[in-house]
């Protein structure tokens, strides 16, 4: 602080920022040396710093934000690897100009992964060391099964993979853990009470001969106990520690963060609680020939080397993580009237958005600011489900934009915006992206929507075996883009929490192969796209549901209902593209849209709906 | 022979079949008998006898079938365990009949695989012994991998598996080695010189920091080394074992096997020669820190047992399993070639079969026998790629079926005939499925026959970006049966060998993933089908070939070209349920094999095949 008031004194106004960011890179130099000094006093050659927290979370809470501390990238992707002479931060295309800014002065060198030219951290690290050297990191910030496989990979070189924390004596002003209060999350919502879902977990415990299941991601817990908080952005979740075997479910968190009656209420579903830190002591003294089940790829290495070293670990997916994804009928029937209320939202929001993009007053943070308003008039609304996309134009083609002040683009009645956005309610997540046309739209801006949205409808439409996993199905998505030699970047489908976190396994539609299969009751999302760098994006995303189609002599098989409800903009589809049974869903699905949304609407409203869900005529 | 002469002095003829039986079972006793006294004394609770040979072949020598012989069970696929008071034979579904059949009397349980009460082997040891028992296997006979994690799994319950060969002792008229002579395979059919081939070999050790490679898979063997035999049926191979290191590549090989002539060429390759039997004392005598490239899905436990204990292990796919899955120029061209033989041939088969089947005299066993009758009229033709599926009717929809003279079916002018067959061609291997009408189909017929060519168009046409693995593309070929709740129990696509083994990998199109990418010059069958139980049975099989489609700003594209040239069956196809693009494609093909065929027959057959490829009309 008073660094920075004394150079003002030097400076004007128009200098200021520029200011502040050399003090930022000072204090990135002087953290970097302060953490030389402890590796050199630990003889550890090189030391590195994931954007991760000990719970293997998506969104990390500021108490953990080591990565952005020791080198100002803030980015939502990327590793710091500290060496005694240099840094590299390696983090992926999404960030490469954000990173190529915020690590300017910095002394750490930008390493562009999925780059041909720029080696992986572990081949990085051998070719930078040599035999006996000592790799240090913090073992709360690796799952157990990243840290055995780095450590084996170094060790191909006679390099050592050391567990040590280095920051925490350095990181002295580190920002307190989150205090949220934890609240119980009703029965009537959950669709089942933590005593039956105790009962379950025991019964997996039971089938994979484990005595005790060390739960750390945050999410199971929130699911396992019915409970909910607001200690990080988006996730409705409180952090936490359980220990669950045959007699006891313990919670370890914060006292509090938890009221009188709520621990109460746990108490009686045959919960108890403990302090936060006290499950490593927990995890120390379990019965020393237990047979503990541990999730290698969320467990973190800390708690890990807890475990006495005469326990069997049985290390493989957490069964929780399994019974979350499969939605009971509580949940489903949660979702769909979240369903109800988020495209009521959004009908509002897209015809104010359609009566007032003329004004060339709207920019794509407004937009999603507008949206955030008329979600938030939504009974039970909990908050958004993740930070909405608004890419406008070229900025939709960036797929993982997220606008700035300082990128935030004015719209006008011409291209496309893309929209991805979600809402958080006490019923369920949703999901949903819609690019629209603000203006008439060139046709090669049709050809390419109409393009999306057969995949989009094919994927929607698929019927297939049970054991199919979302691999198999990912091409239905794609097909029709293939065929024209185009693609998109990102997965096809994402699993999705009941109001939990909006990215949820085991499942998943993609390319690359996941052994996970669809069961009836996942949730997935559908959500194929194509993007024309510094031109336009286009995304059409409903989330769909695993549902029972019939059983014949050649088995049983699966289909999907589609659970969002929102028109697709027809003034971007060319129906001479799509066939019959193309345009045969989407005249049903707008039927179904207009019939479900317009009972909650003003006649302008529904007359306004009408329009968008107009049938397309089947011509042949 | 003496038993057998004394007892048929109180059986007439009649009888003799039977009584040929009960001394079979006799004597299986008495094996299995002689196998549990081997096992008292060498302390093995049970022996595990797989039907496999040292070299993980499809098809094996006579002298490596152990399990047969223990059993009298002669199915491709099936293992016998043996404990000192019971034994079993795990076989799957095909082989159901068959196998109680065959084990009626012999005191063999049959333990029907993919039935949910059966175990598998590995669970029911473990619930059939006790703790400190010891199981044992012939290691020759398991893969490295196989054995490991069957070791592993044995060894949670503190079973031990242990390697021992209990059968050589008893089985003392065990049939001899195959003798056939090796030939070399002509470098103007081959395209690749073997100094070349070792060139590329030894450059990928280089690749894998290995400094020598323990080859035992036959048909590896016989690419690299250009060489093949007639050691075991319809796979061109010679029985051998190899090792390359930077300096030497030494044929492991019976003497008697390779003429003077043929060692001189093996010679001037840079490939010297050595007894079958002395591989195991070179691998004993491997520089004891040598760093070994062994694929531990074929390498047999023995010789991976006899490398010494110092050396470091590369366990990974055989590099040639995948440099010989990518044909070059000369080998596509001498398939193209092939593939005009084998249409030809075909066409002078069904057009016969046409003119006889009303006579009511042939039968599924004379139809594959005037069949090998064609193909070996044509030139280089060396013989069937595999035995002839010819399944008659309801025999079609026995998906493995193998006609024998007990089964073999007359055929009428009526109902399905489905007609698997291949040959071996000094040019190239074929692999080709019909399914004829052999007089009006039914209804439901027709719209199954056009259902699984809708499936084959799709896969055959389809587009798709470099990275993509054969299970992606499944769907493609069963998606038309799925939208209908129907499926074929068996995978889509194989990959096929240039004069060598009809399944060949590493790529395939199955629904199981299988991480291999998809890359030009690969050729992969697509075989999609429909059976119906009792009825008839669907298949329409042709072999593709990857090759380069577009590059655009999205990546580079891949596509197939179809390589088997024959009609397929009109009038089994409902136009009506083609759309446009696949009755382009299927005049498009009809036109190619007609052009490309035509030239090699004479008028009567020209007239034949026009009339089976005429066109469809566009009618939309």
């Amino acid at each position: 602080m008073l660094k920075q008031d004394f150079l003002f004194n030097f400076a004007n106004v128009w200098q200021k920022a520029e200011i502040i960011k050399i003090i930022e890179y000072m204090e990135i130099k002087e953290r970097l040396s302060a953490l030389r000094s402890a590796m050199k006093k630990n003889a550890v050659a090189a030391y590195i710093i994931p954007g991760t927290d000990p719970h293997a979370s998506e969104y990390i809470a500021d108490h953990w934000k080591e990565r952005e501390w020791i080198s100002g990238f803030n980015g939502s992707a990327g590793t710091v690897v500290v060496t005694l002479d240099g840094a590299g931060l390696w983090t992926d295309s999404r960030y490469f100009l954000q990173a190529t800014e915020q690590l300017n002065g910095s002394g750490i060198e930008l390493m562009k992964q999925g780059v041909p030219e720029t080696p992986e951290i572990v081949p990085w690290l051998t070719a930078t060391l040599k035999a006996g050297d000592k790799v240090g990191v913090n073992p709360q910030m690796f799952s157990l099964n990243a840290y055995a496989s780095m450590k084996a990979e170094l060790a191909v070189c006679k390099i050592e993979l050391v567990s040590i924390d280095l920051l925490s004596d350095i990181w002295t002003d580190r920002p307190e853990l989150p205090k949220s209060k934890l609240f119980i999350f009703d029965e009537k919502y959950a669709g089942i009470s933590v005593k039956e879902k105790l009962d379950r977990l025991r019964n997996e415990l039971r089938n994979n001969h484990a005595d005790v299941f060390i739960m750390s991601a945050l999410d199971d817990i929130a699911w396992l106990f019915n409970v909910r908080g607001k200690d990080v952005n988006y996730n409705p979740v409180v952090i936490a520690y359980a220990l669950v075997d045959e007699k006891n479910a313990t919670l370890f968190i914060d006292a509090d963060k938890v009221n009188e009656a709520d621990r109460k209420a746990l108490q009686q579903q045959g919960v108890c609680l403990a302090a936060y830190d006290a499950v490593l002591e927990a995890i120390r003294t379990l019965q020393p020939d237990a047979s503990v089940l541990v999730d290698g790829g969320k467990l973190n290495q800390s708690l890990f080397e807890a475990i006495p070293a005469g326990c069997t670990i049985r290390n493989t997916m957490s069964p929780v993580f399994k019974m979350k994804s499969i939605k009971n009928a509580v949940e489903l029937e949660g979702i769909r009237r979240a369903m109800v209320k988020d495209g009521i939202a959004l009908v509002r929001f897209f015809k104010w958005l359609e009566e007032n993009v003329r004004t060339g007053n709207l920019s794509e943070i407004s937009v999603s600011d507008k949206l955030y308003e008329f979600r938030s008039k939504q009974e039970r609304f909990m908050g958004e489900s993740f930070n909405t996309i608004a890419g406008y134009a070229h900025h939709g083609a960036i797929v993982h934009y997220s606008a700035t002040p300082e990128s935030d683009s004015k719209l006008h009645a011409e291209n496309l915006l893309l929209l991805d956005s979600g809402g958080q309610y006490l019923d369920g997540t949703t999901d949903i992206t819609r690019t629209v046309a603000l203006g008439t739209p060139t046709v090669q801006q049709v050809i390419d929507f109409t393009r999306v949205l057969k995949g989009h409808i094919s994927l929607a439409t698929a019927i297939f075996p049970v054991g199919t996993r979302g691999s198999q199905l990912d091409i239905l998505a794609r097909k029709s883009l293939w065929d024209e030699c185009q693609n998109y970047g990102h997965g096809t489908g994402h699993g999705v929490g009941h109001f939990l976190n909006v990215h949820e396994g085991p499942q998943n539609i993609r390319m690359d192969e996941n052994p996970v299969t669809l069961q009836p009751g996942m949730i997935i999302s559908n959500e194929p796209g194509l993007y024309r760098t510094n031109e336009y994006g286009i995304r059409t995303e409903n989330l769909i549901h695993v549902v029972c189609a019939d059983k014949t002599e050649f088995g049983q098989f699966l289909k999907f209902e589609t659970l969002t409800l929102f028109p697709i903009d027809q003034t971007l589809i060319d129906p001479e593209l799509l066939d019959n049974k193309e345009i045969e869903w989407l005249n049903e699905y707008h039927l179904r849209v207009y019939n479900t949304l317009s009972k909650g609407l003003n006649e302008d409203e529904r007359e306004w709906l009408a329009r968008k869900c107009t049938p397309i005529k089947v011509q042949r």
